[in-house]
């Protein structure tokens, strides 16, 4: 099969094959197997046979149309971890047979002074999410991880360090770059006091990533039965956030939190955390806005900040952090025949910590 | 007339004398004028006759105990300079005869990791105000700038540059740094563009400190009769902000705003006005909180921040700054007795863009 793409040169035609993939035809269905088409390998791409791939909420906002402009059909996955099948012969970093992954970002204009700078995510033209993004070479919308391959320009692929688990790698390509990030930013280092609201996919790997940066860890949960395995994952200490006089005891005292609730919640009772110049950093979406008093945050300099996952570099920073320090997800397998199912787990937080789907179920 | 302080040492008698003031005994009563007591100067204080005070609309909440804590009599004023009359004799840094300025800070723990650093604003003990704070020699509340005199320890006494026009030099000691401070704090500099909401006392001095720091100034103002004094003052644009289409002249393109609105207003919209890893600076302080989308934040990594005055070093700072660049304050003159309606005009927004009082006035 093949597709046409118009380019400043002139039209050139880019050859396609068929993949099996999970995915959704409309925002009320269910996910199920589809085809889709991927490009045959440019020069400068890689062809990735998916071994392993995480179930990000992000999926689930996303097929059900929560976050608006879904186009059908959807096939999503951004924690996409497998093997090199084929390069383009321009392609230097990788060679058949090579691990790699793959997060949010497939292309970015590459041009811009954020681009530049490593900071693809924040790329002035607007990034190539991993999936239901414009596709600048087939004209259509791309499709993420629940595949059975992908085909990725090479700048856009990570290198995964031979020594951690493969499955527990996939949700390390956003829910870890997430927390990485603004651990990184605001320069989260040993002798700190740093918080972390809401443990979940991406609170469990902030509390890995801050404990490895040397930080001391207060986590912050609504549950008490999260406790204990909050100390497993590392964390110095535990605050129930509904006990107000649990909540004075780190009051002013923290560097940096890290906020990765997407429920609505009062920010201003962890900006009251933070000590003279301490920031609060956002990962999670809640739908709506958050009051913010302005004693919160003049009379100790504070700052309410957002950040959203990360650039390539540091994505690939974040990985080889990972590597040294022998960290990895808290996984729960499913075979993609499952997915329906995670989702109504995942909407429940049931789930220790994040599902990673066996794609080689998809072979079925 | 005599008053005892209690130190680690034993037990102190200071020494105090009566002094012409002007401030009010309920917060529902006119300012009107009262004597007060002061300390005579100890051996590390310097008395000072104040010459001009400014009218900061702190003064009007704190009388009117519109921030609750106010303790009658009250006297404010805290945008003080004058010359000094006499020094303790341990006072290095003045003699009889020099100018000398007090902002909003008299005394601070000095021992805390914040007054270490200069930062005595935000003293961890809490700093001591210049009226309305505990007084640590007298037992009763220190009394501000509406008055003959005022003795202070020369820890917390400026020097004015001898250029400045003396009346209009008393603003930037509440104004000046509380716009300075953030400016320098985010590192505005000579090719970047930065925002600044509202031209009032804070505002029309935030204009004049920005622009002497090099930066492109694009003044946001409800009021088109403002638009040619910001372009006086020195703003290379203005930009009407209930004009939905002018707010997107500079949608994320600003490297930092600043804030200066006591009303509430939709902090999202300037949220936007920000490039990536851009910070707005609250310091004007709205009643109610300020609804804050997580989008506004997340997709730039962009700041919602506050700050409150400056430290004396940065203070020092401030006032050679504005003598190298000639600043000063655009200024009413008015007499003490003139200071209740003066606050009718201040309700009203009527000045431009700081009252400040004569102090001879107090002596008819």
């Amino acid at each position: 099969m093949e597709a046409v793409k118009a380019t400043a040169e002139g039209t050139t035609t880019i050859e396609t094959r068929k993949v099996k993939a999970f995915g959704t035809e409309a925002s009320t269905a269910p996910l199920q197997p589809l085809n889709i088409q991927r490009r045959t390998p440019t020069p400068y791409d890689v062809e990735i046979e998916i071994l392993f791939c995480g179930v990000c909420h992000s999926d689930l906002h996303t097929v059900r149309n929560e976050w608006h402009g879904t186009v059908y059909p959807c096939v999503p996955g951004h924690e996409i971890v497998g093997k090199i099948v084929s390069v383009g012969s321009h392609v230097r970093k990788f060679k058949t047979g090579d691990l790699a992954a793959v997060g949010c970002l497939v292309d970015s204009c590459r041009q811009c002074d954020y681009c530049k700078d490593g900071l693809e995510q924040y790329c002035e033209k607007g990034n190539t999410g991993t999936y239901n993004s414009p596709d600048k070479y087939l004209g259509t919308r791309t499709y993420g991880g629940y595949s059975e391959s992908i085909v990725v320009d090479e700048a856009f692929v990570l290198r995964i360090p031979e020594n951690l688990d493969l499955a527990a790698t996939a949700p390390l390509l956003c829910a870890g770059i997430t927390t990485y990030s603004p651990l990184r930013h605001w320069k989260v280092k040993s002798g700190q006091k740093v918080g972390i609201v809401g443990i979940g996919g991406l609170g469990h790997m902030a509390v890995k990533l801050a404990k490895a940066m040397g930080a001391e860890v207060i986590v912050y949960t609504t549950s008490p039965s999260k406790f204990e395995d909050a100390k497993r994952l590392g964390a110095d200490d535990v605050v129930l956030s509904k006990d107000e006089s649990q909540m004075q005891r780190y009051a002013g005292k923290l560097h940096f939190v890290l906020d990765a609730v997407s429920a609505q919640h009062d920010i201003n009772a962890y900006l009251r955390l933070l000590r003279v110049d301490g920031s609060l950093a956002l990962v999670g979406a809640p739908e709506h806005p958050l009051p913010v008093a302005a004693f919160s945050l003049i009379p100790s300099r504070r700052s309410f900040s957002g950040s959203m996952i990360g650039g390539i570099p540091e994505t690939q920073e974040m990985l080889d952090f990972c590597g040294k320090h022998n960290i990895v997800s808290d996984i729960e397998m499913i075979n993609i025949q499952e997915i329906n199912e995670a989702y109504e787990h995942l909407l429940k937080g049931d789930v220790k910590y994040r599902f990673v789907i066996d794609m080689k179920s998809i072979k079925r």
